[in-house]
């Protein structure tokens, strides 16, 4: 059922314009997602409503648009050098790559990408006989080799050497805290304050799956909140609340989210918590809400040399900040949008629709215009001024193909809202026919008024 | 003069949060910079202007966000793992690198990035005496190597052999040249039409130079523009028309833009023209319009395995579609913005303003809220009222700092429009002072009034 439902999804976001894999006429490139036009238009609704929520609703807290490279001393200092890996094997039979982390789990063996390469070869020896390569069915596997993750470049490297590489960022954050300082110096604000970053990002995952859900080149939404030593642990809980109701507000429904707990936390972090999501394949997670105490910072000056602490105006106090981190992902909000919207109805006929119901403010055509006729040019004619006059304030789509109900289900499976058909009686009375997507009902609606009706409409 | 005009922009750019340079606690990574929290509230409006003109107005036009990394075939099919080179000299001194067509070029003699190893080092040999280090004044050189602009990883590689890079893209089209046949297939669209995207690429330069105008990390606005072959010159024609309009409408100045006819075509081109604008340092280009026929679909065709020539539903003609090509960068955009906007005016008593005069709707932050006094807490509480209601439908900033003129001074600097002050008399009549940034006019507006007065003021 739920692999039926996740193969319906895919097979319309592929058909309809919101996903392709990557390089799709050359045979396809493993773990990367191009976005078609209603994906991207989709992704840009999202993008534009968390924005919106963190930086402009929020007075002390400011955008930034870091690169993808920087100095690869910050991947040293992060900690990401020496750390960010996933244990690698590979089937001998067949040469697939895996993790062995996950092989195990799926074998019902408890382990996790933590683990040392000693540990996790015991557990693979302990439990030979239970391990099956997920592409050829053998069991002789490669000793376990900790991979990492961070993608290498040869950016400003003139020699080809790869003696230096320099890395793609493994995560949108560390472009926040490295110019901590710049925005303090160059931006009026004072702690308690917080910086948010739209980018990608990438990691070089030994397995990539669940369609968009895990990828290598990814783009976060990420949000970093500095404050004194002492409120951390307030601020994160009000963190959580506002991003909790963030979903919420969006119109995703409650029983589709929870809370998951972190119980092993890195040895910096005061706290955890991930807001996962129902997706056809299970819970998982969609957003990270993370204490990181002063680790960042303080790691950032001792490698820089440049002292990041921070001196409050007013009590003279001098302290390393506090990060809470929100940290979610536009592919997995695309991918939860997708699902959450995906609807089959039987309607009067005993016929199934599928519609995508996205929230209105979301959807990646706000309005359809039809000409009822595509052979009669005054209706073309007249469709095409509605068309111009609402492109200005909409996303709008013209098409004049086919009969009414198939345009319809064509807009039902890209979620447009509203569907305006242009007829015989518009050439009389200035008045339009507007489809609701959701209650499939037509109300008549004079043209003077169209703007408006839909700007309402898609509050 | 210009080197003046250039120092104050980059210097009000880093200090007024709009760019910083990547990684500068840790000393600076070379030709990559990291927008600040103005620089990406002014890209973004950048952004969604383009993609608004382009995608959004245009009924046969459609997005496209296509990832970072492709299948690498596709960048041997477009030439550029053979052809996409500039040629690399070393200082045997100091070991500067430098290109050597522009230390030639710079020494007065002709020379280009396209001229092969052989006829560059007689150049340079023939030409020894004049030539002089940038970095120590010497003159003694290594000899030519061609050097591949295309950044490598080993994104998917588990061997860290680097025997197979993968490509970061070296120009954002090609993803749109291998989408093309996706497009076709899953949205109702029919030549003429073209295919819109916004994204990064990436290039080795070997001397990246003149701030934010050439980085080796940047992000470029592109445009394929799909035709039959018999009206590819007419389609050209009018979208070199479209493009000079749209940087006309958004109040570039006429003599500060121009036409740049290329009079060396690349083979498979058959026009080419750029615009240009009047930086500080000289007339650049800030967007290409290029006639690039047949190539690239063709290539793709070729290397693929899959046609891609269109069949005409009316006529039945089948051939390779044409592309006009319209490219054009954020990051040289928005330091175009920064340019144009930059202005030192004398105001009444012999001060020299510093005022950003952007485009009103391109403007960082569009309106900033003050409370006349900062220790009257009557003030405070109603102009947090007034921020909280006008952040609903604009960025909006809150200062209470300094006196009044100390904050107009730093709303010009961002290039604010509007400043709201709230006062005394805005408790007894619910008016508040409105100053307007180009003629620091002041108004009294009523409350209720507010949001509308600032919409029509951004028009």
């Amino acid at each position: 059922m739920a692999e039926t439902t996740m193969t319906k999804i895919q097979g319309l976001a592929k058909q309809r314009g919101f996903i392709y894999q990557s390089s799709e006429i050359y045979g396809g490139f493993a773990a990367v997602y191009d976005y078609g036009p209603y994906g991207v238009e989709l992704a840009n609704s999202i993008k534009r409503e968390w924005w919106k929520e963190m930086v402009q609703f929020h007075e002390n807290i400011v955008g930034l648009d870091s690169a993808i490279f920087m100095d690869p001393r910050i991947w040293l200092a992060s900690g990401h050098v020496s750390g960010f890996s996933d244990p690698l094997i590979e089937c001998k039979n067949c040469n697939t790559r895996l993790r062995a982390d996950q092989l195990l789990e799926e074998s019902g063996v408890e382990a996790d990408e933590k683990m040392s390469e000693e540990v996790i070869n015991k557990l693979l020896s302990d439990n030979k006989t239970k391990l099956k390569c997920p592409s050829c069915g053998k069991n002789t596997f490669s000793e376990v080799k900790k991979f990492n993750l961070l993608v290498k470049s040869n950016l400003g490297d003139f020699n080809d050497n790869w003696e230096n590489p320099v890395y793609l960022r493994g995560e949108t954050c560390q472009g926040i805290y490295v110019n901590f300082k710049n925005v303090l110096d160059s931006i009026r604000v004072q702690i308690p304050f917080g910086i948010a970053q739209i980018g990608k990002a990438f990691r070089n995952e030994i397995t990539a799956r669940q369609f968009i859900f895990r990828t290598r080149e990814f783009e976060q939404m990420e949000m970093q909140y500095f404050t004194a030593p002492d409120i951390d642990m307030k601020t994160f809980e009000s963190w959580r609340k506002k991003r909790m109701d963030f979903y919420l507000n969006l119109g995703i429904k409650k029983e589709n989210l929870r809370w998951h707990k972190h119980e092993k936390l890195v040895f910096y972090a005061k706290e955890a918590y991930d807001i996962e999501y129902k997706f056809p394949f299970g819970f998982k997670e969609i957003e990270g809400i993370h204490a990181r105490g002063d680790y960042d910072l303080t790691q950032h000056s001792k490698f820089s040399g440049i002292d990041l602490s921070y001196t409050d105006p007013k009590t003279g106090e001098k302290y390393i900040p506090h990060v809470t981190e929100t940290s979610t992902g536009v592919g997995r909000n695309l991918l939860m949008m997708l699902c959450e919207a995906y609807t089959e109805e039987k309607i009067n006929n005993g016929e199934t629709r599928v519609v995508m119901k996205f929230p209105r403010n979301l959807s990646p055509v706000k309005a359809a215009v039809f000409p009822l006729l595509k052979n009669k040019p005054e209706l073309v004619k007249k469709a095409k001024k509605i068309f111009d006059l609402l492109k200005k304030s909409f996303v709008c789509e013209f098409d004049d193909n086919g009969n009414i109900g198939k345009r319809y289900r064509r807009q039902d499976e890209i979620g447009t809202p509203f569907c305006i058909t242009i007829d015989f009686d518009t050439l009389e009375d200035n008045t339009v026919t507007v489809r609701d997507r959701d209650t499939m009902k037509q109300e008549r609606i004079v043209i003077d008024n169209l703007s408006d009706y839909i700007s309402k409409g898609l509050l």
